[in-house]
C-alpha cells in the first residue's frame, strides 16, 4: 500500500520531534518534508544525533529514511501537513496549506475557538484569518470523532485543555454539577509544556526541587475550556503548576454535585461517555490515576474520589502532554481523517 | 553562658537530623543525648559521615562535639527534649520525659488535638496517655506565642497543616470567608515528608518524573487543620500530593469571599495578622512563592491572586516541611520556652 | 500466523515489567504465563493499573489480553521463559524449565561466566547448577549471533557489561589497546539498575541531588567483562557511580592505544565490527552519545575523542539499562533463537 | 565592631546571589553596593522575593537592610569587592577597583593562570590586563594561606579545579604518583556550575533524566590543575560531565602509584596534608564522599579506595560548587585578607 505524504512544520519544537518519532512507526503515512527556522539545509540525522547516526545503521527511524530528510524553510507539497508553529504565525501558514489542497492538523491555538471574541480576549491580538475558524473542527476526538473524519483542518487541542475537558465532560452532560460553588482545576505540568525556548524560567536551576503556581486565573487554554465546556468565566478556576519534570501533566479538579450520588453513578457516568473510545481509560475508585501511568501513551487517564456526603467529588486526570496533549492526538486526529482506526501508530 | 543541654529522642528521623544540624549552631543550646533503634553504640560522626569525620576537622559540628556523641537507647537526663518518634510510640516517651522534669517538643501528632475523639477519628486507635493532652500547647508560633512561652509540652505542628493554617487563620478570623462554597486545599510535598522508612512508594523510581494524589479526603493531618480552624470536615477538602523532589511542601488555596473585597483588603488582612511574626513573609500580589523560596529557611510564604470579581481568591502557601513544618519550628517553639527571640539559630 | 507462547517468572520485577510492555506489542510471541512472589492469584490490571484498567479499554496491552493474566506461583508450560528472579534463585528455576523442554533467556547472572571458579569468586556462593555453564550462551547478539541461534539457554548480559564489553570489544580484537597503562570504565547508571527492593539506598531523597560512587574495585559485574574481553583483573578499573534518574547508564572509558592513531582509523574500527549489527550506533566524533539518546530504545550507542596525541582515547557507550541492558536485549535474544530479525518487537 | 563594607559585582549571577546569602550572616562585613546590568535601579527585595518581602519582616538578610539595596550599574566604594563577571570582562573592572584602592576576590578565570601564554591558550583571546598577573595570589586557602593574608587581588579558583586540585595535590607533594601511566579526573557537575544564562543546554529538558560528557579534553579548567599541580598537559585528562541536580560535583580521580602502597599509607598523606585545614574533611576508607555530604557547605570531601595491588588508587573528591567552588571560598579568602578565621560566616 502507498502510503500518505506528510509534511511537519517546525519540526525542531518539541511537538514536531515527538511526531517524527511517531510517524517513523506509522502504518500508513510517510514523513516527506520538515520545516524549522534553523538548521536549514542539514539532514535530520546530523541535527539530532538519536535519529540515526552512522551508515550502518538500520534502525526504526532510518528505515523509513527519516534521518536523511533535509530541513528546509517551505513545506514542500503534501497530503496533510502539521503546524507547529506558535499561534498567529500557524494561522498564517495553514492558510497556505489549505489553499494547496493539503489538510492540515494544527497544533497551535489559532482555530481552537469558535468565538473570534473569545480569541483575542484570552490571546490579546486580532485573529490573522477568522474566515477560517468556521471550517476548522476542535480535535478532541472523543467528542468529535464524524465531524474531524471529514474536516481539512483540525484544531489540536491544547494539553491542559484535554486533561481538563476530557475529566469534566462527561458530568457537565449529565447535569450532574452544582456550578454556583465553582469548578476548580489545579493542574500540574512537566516542562515541555512551557516549550523549547530557552528563558530563565525554564533554565533547569529555575525549575529542579521547585514548584511554582503561575497565570492564575489567565491561563490562555481558559478560553478551549470555557467553550467547550460552555462555561461562563466566573464557573471555573483553573491554576497551572510548573513541575520539575519534562512531560506529563496531572489535573485535580474539584466538583460539587447537585444532589448526593454514589460512586457507581459516577463510574457509569463516565464508563457511558467513553464507551469505544480507545484513549481514554477509567480508573476504578479509589485507584487513582499517576502521571507515570500514562507517561509515553496516548490515553488520557481518569479516575475519581467521592466524599461521604456523595456531594463533593475530586477528580484526577493524567495525560502525557507531548502525546495526548499534543502529536500523540494529532496523530489520532489523523488517523480519523483518513478513515483509520484511532489507535494506529500510537500503541 | 552554660548552655541549655537537649536530648533527641529518633535522631536518626529526617527530623531528628535536621535538629541535629540546627543546633549545632544554636548559640544557647547544646545536643547532649541521641537516641535511635538502630546504630545503638556508635558515635553519629561514623554513622552520618557528614557530621565529622576526621580527626583534625574543626568544622562547625564537630566544634560543638555532635560527631562524638554516642547512639543510645534512651535519653539521658537534659533540659529538654525533642521527641522524633511516630506517632503512639512518642506519646509514651513524652510521658516518661515529663515525669522526670524534662520539658519536651513533641513532633509526633500525638499532642496536636485537644479533642480525644478527634484522635481516634484520624489516627485510629486509642489515644496512650489522654490525660497530658490538657496539659500540650499547640506549638504554632504565631498563634500561640504567650502558651507555649510557659508550656513545658508543645505538639508542634504537622508540615502540612502549618501551610494551611498560616493561609486559612487571618481571613477566618477576619470573617470573610464564605463557607457554604467550600475551602479546599491542594497540597503539594517533597517525599522527605513521607518519612525515612524504604517503602514502595518512597523508591526512586516510584517518584521520579511522576506526580501522584493519595489519600484524598483522608489525611491525617485534616484533624488539627478543623480543630485549629475551627472548621467542620465538610468545610474543607484537603487533596496531598507527591512531588518528585526531596523537601518543600506548596499548598494552592482557594477560598470565597463573602462579599466583594479588593487586594489591598486582602494584603491588609495578612499584614495585620503577621506583624510583628518573623518568620511569615507575605508576597505583595500578584508575586507568588514558590518552593525554591523558603527552602532551606524556617519562613511560611504567602501569597494570593484574587479574581477581578473580587470573590474568589486563590491563595498560595509554601514552607520547608523539615523546617518551619518540623525541625525549624521546633527550635522556634524550644526558643519561645526559654524566652529567646524566636530567631536564634534558625537564620 | 500462531504466536509462540512466552512466560516471565518474576513479572513484577523491573524487567520483568519491561518484558511485558514489550512483548505485548511483539507480532510473533504472546505472554501465556506471569509469576510472582506476591499478589498471587490477582489479575495483572488489577495490581498495575497503567496496564489496561477498564472493560471499555482496547488499548495495547488489554489487547492481548495482558491485563486479565493472573499472577501465579510456578510458569505454566510455554516454548520460551524469561527468568527475572535474583542469582541462585535464577538457576533452580532454569534447571527445571529446561527439563521440561522450556527455552529459557536467563536475565541473572548465573549463566553468564563460563568459568564457575570466576563465578564463585564474584558472587561468593557456590554455583547451584555447574553443569549447565557449558550449555549457556553468553546472549550478547552483536558477538555471538549464530551461538544464540541454536541456543535453549541464554544468558542475558548484565546491564553495565553491555556498555562496557559493546565499547572495548572493537579496539580489543583490533589489538590496539595498551593494557599495561590500565583501562578504566567510569560508569553512571540510573536507579533501576539497583532493582526494585526498597532499601535506604533507593529511597527517594538519598538519591535525589546527588551521586555516589560504589563498589569500587568490587562490582559483581567485572567478572563477566573481564572473561568476554580476556583482560586480567589488574588490566581494568571499573567504577559504577548512583545517578539520580530513573534509567540509563552512561560509562566513559579511558584508553591508552598502542600507537599514534587518527581519528579515522578509530571510527573504521567501530564501523566495521558493527556492521550489520542494528541495535549498535556509531556517533560521528566528536558528537558524544548523551543519556536521553538511547533512552526508552534498544540501542547501545557509541562515541569517541581522540587526544592530539593520537594516543588517549576517551570512550562514551550509553545504553537503557532496562532494554539493550536487560528486556530489550532478551527480546532480541528470543527473536535470534526463533529466527527471526532482531528488531523485531523492539522498534 | 564597625562592619567592612563589600561590592558584590554581578550580584544576579549563581555566585552573586550566593554571595549576598553569605554576607547577610557573616559578623564582619556588610554588603553596601550590589552592580548588575539587568533590573537596574530595582531593590533587590523587589528582583528576589525570597529576600526579604514585606515590611514586617525581620528576617536574616532584611535585618542587614540587603532586601533593601539598589541594583547600580558601577559598584560604589567599598573596602573590597567581589567580581562575578564572566572572564575578560572581570579583568577590567578588577583593574578600576584596585585602582581605587579596593581590595579584590574575583571569581573569574583572569586571574587565576601565572602564566600568559597558558591563559592566552586556553581562553583563547588576549589577556587584557597581563601586567596584574604578578600581583595576583590563587586563592586556594589550603595551600596559599599565607601569600592571600598579604594579598589585594586574590584569584578564586574554579569549581572543577577546585575539586581536583584539592584531590591531587598531597599525592603530588608526596612525590608518589607514577606520571607515566596516567592521571584521569572523570567529573560530574550540576547544572550551575554552567551559569545562569538560558540556553538549549541548560533547558530543564536537555538536562532532566540525562548525563553528558562535555568539553572533553578542552575545558578550560584543565591550565589551573596543570600549573597548580606542575603537570603536562600529557599527565592528565579531564572528562567533565553535566549531571541532573542543581548543584554539586564530584569528581572520581583515578591514579597509578609508583610503588605498592598500604591505605593506612594514602590515608596519612592526607591527613598531614591537610591537618589544621577547618574546610577539607577526609573520609576514612572504604567510606567515600557522595555529593549531598558536602551540598550547602564550604567542605571539600575526600575519600579513596586502593587495590588490593597497592598501586591503583580511586579517589572521590566533592564539592559544593557554588560554595566551596565558588562563593563559599571567596569568603574564605576574604576572612583571610582581613585577619579572621577561615571558619567566619561560613558555618
Amino acid at each position: 500500500m502507498a502510503t500518505i505524504s506528510v509534511s511537519i512544520v517546525n519540526v525542531t519544537s518539541y511537538t514536531g520531534l515527538e511526531l517524527l518519532r511517531l510517524l517513523s512507526q506509522h502504518p500508513y503515512f510517510s514523513v516527506t518534508s520538515v520545516t524549522a527556522r534553523s538548521a536549514l539545509g542539514r539532514r535530520l540525522g546530523e541535527v539530532f544525533p538519536q535519529f540515526g547516526v552512522a551508515g550502518n545503521i538500520s534502525g526504526d527511524l532510518n528505515a523509513k529514511g527519516i534521518s536523511d530528510l533535509v530541513i528546509t524553510d517551505e513545506p514542500q507539497q503534501t497530503d496533510l501537513a502539521f503546524v507547529c508553529l506558535p499561534h498567529a504565525a500557524a494561522a498564517e501558514s495553514v492558510l497556505i496549506l489549505l489553499e494547496r489542497g493539503t489538510k492540515v492538523v494544527d497544533l497551535s491555538a489559532d482555530f481552537r475557538l469558535r468565538d473570534v471574541a473569545l480569541y483575542e480576549e484570552w490571546y490579546q491580538h486580532t485573529h490573522p484569518v477568522p474566515a477560517l475558524l468556521a471550517t476548522a473542527v476542535y480535535g478532541l476526538c472523543e467528542r468529535y470523532r464524524e465531524r474531524i473524519q471529514g474536516a481539512t483542518l483540525v484544531a489540536n487541542p491544547g494539553c491542559y485543555a484535554t486533561s481538563v475537558i476530557l475529566a469534566l465532560a462527561p458530568l457537565l452532560a449529565a447535569n450532574v454539577v452544582d456550578r454556583e460553588k465553582g469548578i476548580i482545576s489545579d493542574s500540574k505540568s512537566g516542562v515541555s509544556g512551557a516549550g523549547k525556548e530557552a528563558t530563565a524560567r525554564t533554565h533547569f536551576v529555575s525549575v529542579a526541587d521547585n514548584l511554582s503556581a503561575y497565570s492564575v486565573f489567565a491561563h490562555r487554554h481558559v478560553g478551549e475550556m470555557l467553550e467547550q465546556l460552555k462555561l461562563d468565566a466566573r464557573d471555573l478556576i483553573f491554576t497551572p503548576h510548573l513541575l520539575p519534570i519534562p512531560r506529563g501533566i496531572l489535573s485535580t479538579i474539584y466538583v460539587h454535585l447537585k444532589r448526593e450520588t454514589t460512586a457507581a453513578e459516577v463510574a457509569s457516568c463516565f464508563h457511558d461517555f467513553y464507551a469505544g473510545k480507545p484513549w481514554v481509560r477509567v480508573f476504578a475508585t479509589p485507584k487513582l490515576p499517576q502521571i507515570q501511568f500514562s507517561l509515553h501513551t496516548n490515553y488520557c487517564d481518569l479516575g475519581f474520589c467521592l466524599a461521604e456526603d456523595g456531594r463533593r467529588l475530586v477528580l484526577v486526570s493524567c495525560v502525557d502532554n507531548l502525546l495526548k496533549g499534543a502529536a500523540g492526538q494529532a496523530v489520532q486526529n489523523m488517523n480519523l481523517m483518513y478513515g483509520f482506526k484511532e489507535q494506529e501508530g500510537l500503541q
